[in-house]
């Protein structure tokens, strides 16, 4: 069959300071070509666009505008770049950062686009790291608990200052008449998929893990809301839908306009929106229960598929078809961990390291790891508790910090960064322990992201501490990749994709060829450091003692003044 | 009265790198000239003078010569700079590291100056530093325990590794030809006094801190000793002396020899030896209960002068006449406080720090001070351990190491190295809590020393964290003039000299202008941390979590292989 015959989808990837489209070959997986928009106005925390007025503090927005444009520039470039034809062309998937969340008219129009609302930060999107609602996350959780709320319970037992209805109050309360002008109150993932299709769809993934929606309890109740704020009550029905449908399935048809914008063909086949780290797990492969799959980078993402509803310690959420249709999709998460090793490196390696690592013409990283990995387990006496931003799993307190113990005047550099490393690596094992003490058993590991690529001593501890296989995907680009998968799915067969997104990761997922495996004398010696971790993270995290959270208390006293 | 006819006195401090003489006015204490001389052997840690064998790990010598030479390069060099005649000098006193000690003959010839030993280990100087004698400390405690000897009480319950009797069984133990051959086992404190006078003495202080020597009770009784090792039953009698000598007194007259070689006259006196943290505290002025001097350098010694024999927790020692007659004196200790900041410096600042002090023409440290005191107490959220070097005073172990607690990614190089120094600070006042629960009140302390030259930041803090007033000595090299007092004293008021050290005191000793006043607000917020600091003392350092200890073990295994 000539090279004219084959398909693609383009999957698009939202992140956080840019998007980017991969046009994928529907019979292999092939990544073709890649196109990457930086956003003009990337993250907006100190001032609106247009106006010279500082934003409060924790505060973190987009421009919608952003995402258009990240349409209009990526997918052109890669259908230029690729040569591929847009009959070729049969399905569009996208993921995005959540919950990101905007405020629109009727007809989609975002409320920051019309010149009455633009100089209101509450009419503009709030990105996933707007952190200034926690104080509606904490009288939300109040209320629940008081109420006695089922829901509480599919997440861990709290819901969290970034998901939907705390930002959708913190709008009422702080800006009713943006609140009054909103119709919609919608996801920038559906958002974007409106753009595209002219059709207003909400995906099971951001309502079941953002919003307190599942399959068969739908949202909470009228009542429940009411107690948060009378003119709450009817939020979902005034401002929300209570449509929502699960990933895989198809939201519509590009509009003719969008097509001609775009170099696409009218009525091309889009799938529902997807969040980023969820729609990694089928792109590395994973299509059945008992595998965890790790987005790592700067935080870890846990993703795990479930054939019964578990309320596993302190996990973001259990959705119902939030990650795959037919499972229920677990998601548990560590706040930071590249995050840490970058931490490590700029506010702690001497210069001496520097002048090392720059004569060599390698990264500090890269000079860490190395000597790093002629440590063994154990031969630091050093022991690290990976809460420099709080514990989302299983402890979900954000108000939790970071320890090094087992200092003596011969520590060296490397000696921490190794224990670092290791101390993300026990936190992983906390959350697969968790997993495993309600039933859902792991039996391996799935990486993706930006570290496994980078760090392969991290990867290999990782593998020593869980004492589990890691197979990592062979894609650097796994979210976009598994959007392109969902955009096969949503085209079906007829028109060249698949019927389901377990027969597209069988044919456009893969794994590299490398598996970290534990070592089993390393393994020994970690599973007594676990065994130390474990007792560290229960004295200072299960309340025996609390000095982090009074320390942090005196510090915001202190600052205030 | 014309210049001609002022008398002085010559104090020598014998470091571990170097010895330093001081010539000083009697009258006033004006220090009028001073010499250092490095030892050419400094510290013999790696292979013996003239032989490549590498040395067994821990092991710390040195060399008698060094110390001799000391006198013949420091003394004449201060005769020379300061034009003073040889019949003005009075009298001589010198401090010591300790226990730093030697096994000699009958005449006072060290056996490592024999060639018959001198290629033997133990022939040399033990240094205080020296650590390998710790299984002999270990198996010494236990059956000091099982016995039930009281001496342990007046020792905090442990004797140290350093120490005499530790050191000399190991000479028995490893090198049995040495002990045989070595009529006497003696400080290098009193044999340098046994080479200016030709007259073998012992002094209160080593004795009692260093040869659990009580003016009451004397030494272990012969079974004790025997129980340790049946050829060990007589040591005393065999290799040491029964006589004592208390601080201030005279020990002899100096040898026309020696007089000779230093250039100053035949008979003059030679105060006993001394300790060199111990004969600093009448050379900052204390010579009354109820005051602690802090020697503060690398680690901190903490003495106090008291009225009766009480049994504060950990104390190193409480000996009677140990540091001035009259009084029991004692002493307890931080192992490392500067070093901690040291090793901070080395090995965790980043370099574009080291590009700021550089440029700026200052050090680490006084950029990090600067930085550090732009914080408010409490401002960083953070808390340390200060056990990079185990626990000397209340604890007794040293085993414990070093923690920091409470990062977050926003965390500060400044924030850590001001949290290094309360912690340093929070280690003292256990101390003095500790002092002050057995009745012994702690009302000022005095400082002396390098590090309260060199960083104000650390004195207000201290002061803060203990809420006492801090006088600071005025001699920067306290002592070699409490040495210098003391050879005052041991010349007596008929030859020019005092009767009594507080005599000496009044006139020689002095202090700084310069005061450091708890700040009341900062007191308020530091007993807050204080008793978290104490939490976490209590928790890692009195069983409730033995991790550190474990981590060592643990440490050590892996090392082995």
């Amino acid at each position: 069959m000539a090279q004219s015959d084959k398909r693609y989808t383009i999957g698009i990837d939202f992140g956080t300071l840019s998007g980017r489209a991969v046009l994928v070959d529907v019979a292999t997986g092939e990544e073709v070509a890649t196109a990457v928009y930086e956003y003009a106005n990337g993250v907006i925390d100190r001032e609106l666009p247009g106006t010279g007025e500082p934003l409060p503090p924790d505060t973190a927005l987009q421009d919608p505008a952003d995402y258009l444009r990240t349409f209009e520039v990526t997918i052109p470039q890669v259908m230029r770049e690729s040569g591929v034809r847009p009959e070729q062309v049969i399905g569009i998937g996208i993921d995005f950062t959540a919950c990101t969340m905007l405020p629109t008219k009727a007809d989609g129009t975002p409320l920051c686009f019309l010149d009455e609302y633009r100089s209101n930060l509450h009419s503009w999107v709030k990105l996933w790291k707007h952190h200034s609602a926690q104080p509606y996350a904490n009288r939300l959780n109040e209320i629940a608990r008081e109420r006695g709320e089922n829901f509480l319970g599919r997440y861990g037992g709290k819901i969290s200052s970034e998901w939907f209805f705390p930002k959708a109050w913190q709008i009422l309360d702080e800006a009713p008449e943006i609140y009054a002008a909103a119709d919609r109150l919608i996801e920038a993932a559906d958002w974007v998929i409106w753009q595209l299709t002219g059709v207003e769809t909400r995906n099971a993934c951001t309502a079941g893990y953002k919003a307190i929606w599942s399959k068969r309890e739908g949202f909470p109740a009228r009542e429940f809301f009411a107690a948060l704020d009378p003119r709450l009550a009817d939020i979902v029905d005034e401002k929300m839908s209570r449509t929502i449908l699960p990933q895989g399935a198809r939201a519509g048809g590009l509009t003719p306009q969008m097509a001609e914008k775009l170099g696409l063909e009218p009525g091309t086949a889009v799938a529902v929106a997807n969040v980023d780290a969820h729609v990694a797990v089928p792109a590395a492969t994973v299509v059945t229960p008992n595998k965890m799959v790790m987005v790592m980078g700067t935080s870890i993402c846990h993703l795990v598929l479930g054939e019964e509803q578990l309320e596993v310690e302190g996990m973001c959420g259990v959705v119902e078809d939030g990650i795959l249709p037919g499972f229920y999709g677990y998601e548990a998460g560590q706040s930071a961990v590249g995050d840490i090793f970058g931490w490590y490196v700029d506010q702690g390696v001497p210069a001496r390291y520097v002048d090392e690592a720059r004569k060599r013409g390698i990264n500090l990283h890269q000079l860490l790891e190395e000597k790093a990995s002629k440590l063994a387990p154990g031969e630091s006496g050093l022991l690290a508790i990976d809460w420099w931003n709080g514990n989302r799993s299983v402890l979900v307190d954000a108000d939790l910090t970071g320890v090094i113990l087992g200092m003596t005047l011969a520590t060296t550099p490397e000696e921490i960064y190794r224990a670092l490393i290791e101390a993300t690596a026990f936190g992983t094992r906390v959350i697969i322990d968790a997993f495993e003490s309600k039933g859902l058993a792991i039996e391996e590991l799935y990486a993706c992201g930006g570290l496994p690529e980078r760090n392969q001593l991290l990867m290999q501890i990782y593998a020593d501490v869980t004492g589990r296989n890691i197979k990592v995907a062979r894609s650097s680009q796994t979210p976009a990749l598994g959007s392109a998968m969902f955009g096969a799915v949503a085209a079906g067969p007829e028109a060249g994709g698949y019927a389901t997104i377990t027969e597209a990761a069988a044919r456009m997922a893969g794994l590299k060829d490398v598996v970290y495996r534990p070592d089993p004398d390393r393994a020994v010696i970690y599973e007594e450091l676990y065994r130390e971790y474990v007792q560290l993270h229960d004295y200072f995290g299960r309340g025996p003692n609390d000095v982090m959270k009074r320390l942090k208390a005196l510090r915001a006293r202190v600052r205030q003044g």
